[in-house]
């Protein structure tokens, strides 16, 4: 049934290509990295174990060079964060590792770059580029997780003794999930509320929140004096990473440890700062860390599409139910209820990998020197991405198990572990629902204008204040996209300009409504009026990002040259977007955009996509380039087809008397 | 914030009278039982050490007298099938023994009662009860576990030496995730074809699928000869139950070993059934196992319920950005967005909990002598609501996991085990997809004389032929529904006439259109036909089980007498009824059943419910009665409000400078 045994009906090199772009040359080093390096996940292991093996493969991963790839070229780092991005997708088979490196070079080393100066760099880079030095990254507290700016650690600086006292006041304020502090870290970078002046306990003030280096252990392993270390013991998943929980009792650190980027203080006290806002400081200090968000985003869509290629494999193979008229069983994958399980999830796993491809590389124009609205344009995208694509890993791999049946619920078969290890990424580097308010508090600044009280009102903290008048408005393939919308006037659903306008209008409609509906705020009904718009506010994000990453698709598949691949790839984007309209139909219906025949059509149409798209699914999937290391489960590896021939075979010798 | 501190605003004692029901004094058995034992899960264990604890918890409850009500009194039981569903349902905190109770007493034990005769019940189910014989249900096989009808491991009788020989033709044939099979159990009943006159090779002939007690390990825990047996490793969850894979190499068995209540074979070899048609045969055979299925659906209800507590509780302590013009932060309950992931879900927990009761009563009253008739609609409604309920714990765990953040990650919350562990509901038992399938054939068969080919295009098989003919039209409630419709004649989204119509309505339109499509099927194109319009099958069992979960809501409402109770009840049942409709909201838009104008409207019922009900979210889960020693997790036990206190007593006392 499956065309794998013929080889692709089309040109996989080409294709292969178009999906690893611009960082294709970073794509195989790791490819043929993890084929050198043995970086199998060790979930099998208890947790003390799996732990320590996950330190061990962290180190084997820095020898590999792999991870400089993010850091300074004066450290002799490789000065591209998109390869670091990039890289780490890649390690998507053990997501434990691949966690721990994000805590290690990413949070942790990543703080340190982008917070820290010269000082820091020239001290501490190496050694955490070696993993020399493991460290933590401390901002969330057990009582304050999504707003952040609201911590209640506090960094208090002696002027006497020109230290800080790191404390924790009271138990929600304690460090939460922190990534390498049960076992491994020795030094963690501290988000906490920075005074000064408060040694008399006179003139104090406070200048938000700022991050410094505290040791948490010394060289042999134990908690330095006032630091109390918790295990956060065992979660749902990716339990090679040692979670754990910090409190420090009046901890004293010298001066030069804040990360003195964006504020310093003086050794009498004084404190300075480039930025004068101190939310703004503090929002800009977050969007400099964008690179873990952008990474968690990645490394989801890279969890869904493994776990779709287990089960598109498995269902290519795998028989149920006699064929009516036929004496053969029928192929699993040729029902259409298992198509739409797994077949629009394949298309949207394409159309969010070019998206994220088109994230990351405005991640490097940014890094490379971009304005401040090419920075907030890049935190408003990396957080509706993130969002939308940890959604969908964790719909598509939950999908995928129960496509796979019983087999799919064993470990063996990788599901389990792929569903247990992403379940947080909902979760952390931003929760989705709070992102989501974010992204439309970016595009309601274009409405500013009619209620110009939304950051008196405190409507703007509320929403998450990390937007300072930007538009967020184009994307990358803005040009490519308004070239088709003017070339288009059909109205036909299988029309990219028809597509193309469904969404634009879409996000149009919902977001003026929104608008006329927030206007009506004062300074008396601010919460309530926010409040009951809620759901729309994450609706005005959702089709927002939905018409980015079509754009995206639609840019992707303009660059494709190949005649073959074209189409496919056509047909796999006719097959998003109309899974997308099919998912909101009610709003175009309600709105009188599509009419109930159209309605029909589109659930019409998606089922022969689905029918076409079929022979050609599992070549698709393996299109990615997932390395092959990772795919181990046996269900997808060649015992089901075994188990089928041999069956087949069986029955035909002894037909059942 | 929550009124827990002042007691619920409604008579809770009548609320749990109403929600424990008929079965309320083996709930409160079972209550008393879990007090009075150590029940508690052990998934912190290494796997051997799960196992083991399990076991001897199987044995603990054994002495509790409760796994025996569901045998025959004959034999010491209790003869109350009903009340050995309610009192698995309860064993919701630890899911591993729910399932090991569920392997020993309802599926070994029940296919012994169901399968065999009196010789069989003599001499086995005292030790079967008393888990002196841990033991095996061997039906699934690696090749089929939805088909069973097609398993292929064969029992061949020897009229020589009065033996059948059981064997394993092939790999795919090996009995597959049997619980009880890789550690523990001693017997097995094993599903196999059943043929005789085949130790000649001449006059061989298959009966169909049969069922005969196997041994499988002696006295000393030692595979029995011709018996291999394999470990199926670690699962996503569940790793409290052994399951295992089984392989016969022609193992013999003595005659007396066939379950013989629907089909037996004398001594010279000649086979004889009270029932004709084999497919018919099987599918008696089936349809008496069918508690399991019921059982399944009645815990991922309490799973639900337990999860739902769970974030209700948190998210009725935490709070989360500051409140716009206030001075507290604002309690996460109180944002819609977060009552709108969980209030839909514990409204439809409730709706679900009544008509689990309803199809608890009718397994009750065909237990003790239905006809045919109530046999299949039983049949059919557990196929649909133990897909439903399923699918509903599923989404409403991971909801709840989402909706606690990080602390939803951690173990210690039990949220990440209640996900594992329920995470198979959807596929054993019955795969829902399958299922759903099963419940729309019998609804088509009030169309079988427009496409009287159903039977003999071998399109029955397809859709799994366990109806023969039944009609499946009426619920429990049908006659308060007819009289809440007969008496309505207001056109009002909250009118409970308008309710129930339009779902009425629903389902008969889908069921017609689908009528219409499938009468196109003709000998050729019979597959074609019925695979184009599997998404329309699957959707027509579900409008129907959704019409018959909201008229047992609406007759549990018509049961309450106490004017607060009835009151609150409404309200949850115009949620449970307003989400559907608002889920489906495109095809009653599509079909012209509500015009935008109303589909607007319905959202904002829903909104304004949401915050009605919030206030009273904590008390109305906590009236489901789940046992106090499942509620272990830290943050739905006082930790939480216990930070939040102390940390605005500390703010409060000291004021950032």
């Amino acid at each position: 049934m499956g065309s794998a045994a013929a080889g692709p009906a089309f040109d996989a090199a080409e294709l292969r290509a178009l999906l690893d772009g611009r960082w294709a040359s970073v794509r195989e080093k790791v490819r043929a990295s993890l084929r050198e390096n043995d970086l199998a996940n060790a979930d099998d292991l208890d947790t003390e174990s799996h732990r320590a093996r996950t330190l061990e493969q962290l180190r084997l991963l820095a020898k590999s060079g792999v991870p400089e790839l993010g850091f300074p070229v004066a450290q002799g780092g490789g000065g591209d964060q998109g390869g670091s991005v990039v890289s780490l997708e890649l390690l998507a088979g053990n997501l434990s590792l691949m966690v721990k490196s994000g805590v290690q070079w990413g949070l942790f080393g990543g703080a340190v770059v982008a917070l820290g100066t010269e000082r820091h760099h020239e001290r501490y880079l190496r050694d955490i580029m070696s993993v020399e030095l493991p460290g933590c990254f401390a901002m969330t507290e057990t009582g304050h997780g999504s707003d952040v700016q609201r911590l209640r650690t506090t960094a208090t600086y002696d002027e006497t003794t020109q230290e800080f006292a790191v404390h924790t006041p009271h138990e929600a304020a304690r460090k939460e999930y922190i990534g390498n502090a049960a076992r491994d870290g020795r030094m963690a970078v501290v988000f906490a509320q920075l005074i000064t002046g408060g040694n008399g306990n006179t003139g104090a003030k406070s200048h938000g929140v700022h991050a410094l280096l505290v040791p948490i252990r010394d060289e042999a392993g134990n908690p330095c004096e006032g630091v109390r270390i918790e295990d956060c013991g065992r979660k749902a998943g990716l339990n090679g990473v040692d979670n754990g929980r910090l409190y420090f009792d009046r901890v004293r650190v010298p001066r030069e440890n804040l990360l003195n980027r964006y504020g310093d203080v003086a050794e009498d006290g004084t404190y300075s700062s480039p930025i004068d806002s101190e939310g703004k400081r503090f929002f800009t200090m977050l969007g400099t860390l964008i690179r873990g968000r952008i990474s968690v985003a990645g490394t989801a869509g890279s969890a869904a599409k493994l776990a779709l290629e287990i089960a598109l494999r498995y269902a290519d193979a795998r028989r149920q139910f006699d064929r009516p008229g036929g004496d053969e069983e029928v192929v699993v994958l040729d029902y259409l209820a298992h198509q739409r399980k797994l077949l629009p999830a394949l298309a949207k796993s394409f159309a969010l990998h070019f998206a994220q491809e088109e994230l990351v590389q405005a991640l490097d124009e940014v890094q490379r020197g971009g304005d401040e609205r090419a920075q907030r344009e890049l935190e408003s995208r990396a957080a509706g991405l993130k969002a939308v694509t940890t959604w969908h890993a964790t719909h598509t791999i939950q999908t995928c198990r129960e496509a796979c049946g019983g087999a799919g619920y064993l470990t063996e078969n990788q599901l389990a572990g792929l569903k247990a290890d992403t379940d947080v990424f909902t979760t952390f580097e931003g929760d989705n629902t709070v992102l989501l308010q974010l992204v439309a508090k970016g595009l309601l600044t274009n409405y500013k204008d009619q209620f110009d009280g939304i950051g008196t009102l405190g409507l703007a903290k509320f929403v998450a204040d990390q937007f300072v008048g930007a538009v967020i408005e184009r994307s990358a393939a803005h040009s490519i996209v308004q070239r088709i919308i003017d070339a288009s006037n059909k109205d036909d659903i299988l029309d990219r300009g028809w597509q193309l306008k469904a969404f634009q209008d879409r996000e149009e409609h919902v977001l003026d409504g929104l608008g006329r509906r927030l206007r009506k705020a004062n300074k008396d009904n601010a919460f309530d009026v926010f409040n009951n718009a809620q759901d729309h506010v994450l609706r005005a994000a959702r089709v927002h990002i939905d018409r980015l990453v079509l754009d995206a698709f639609v840019a992707a598949v303009d660059r494709c040259r190949d005649p073959r691949n074209a189409e496919l790839l056509d047909k796999l984007c006719d097959l998003y977007a109309l899974s997308i309209v099919e998912e909101d139909k009610a709003w175009f219906l309600e709105h009188e955009r599509i009419s109930p025949r159209r309605a029909k059509a589109i659930t019409q149409a998606i089922n022969t996509l689905c029918g076409e798209l079929r022979p050609h699914a599992v070549d698709l999937v393996e299109a990615f380039g997932m390395p092959r290391q990772w795919l181990t489960a046996p269900i997808a590896t060649g015992a089901e087809s075994a188990r089928q021939g041999a069956q087949i075979a069986h029955d035909r010798a002894n037909p059942l008397p």
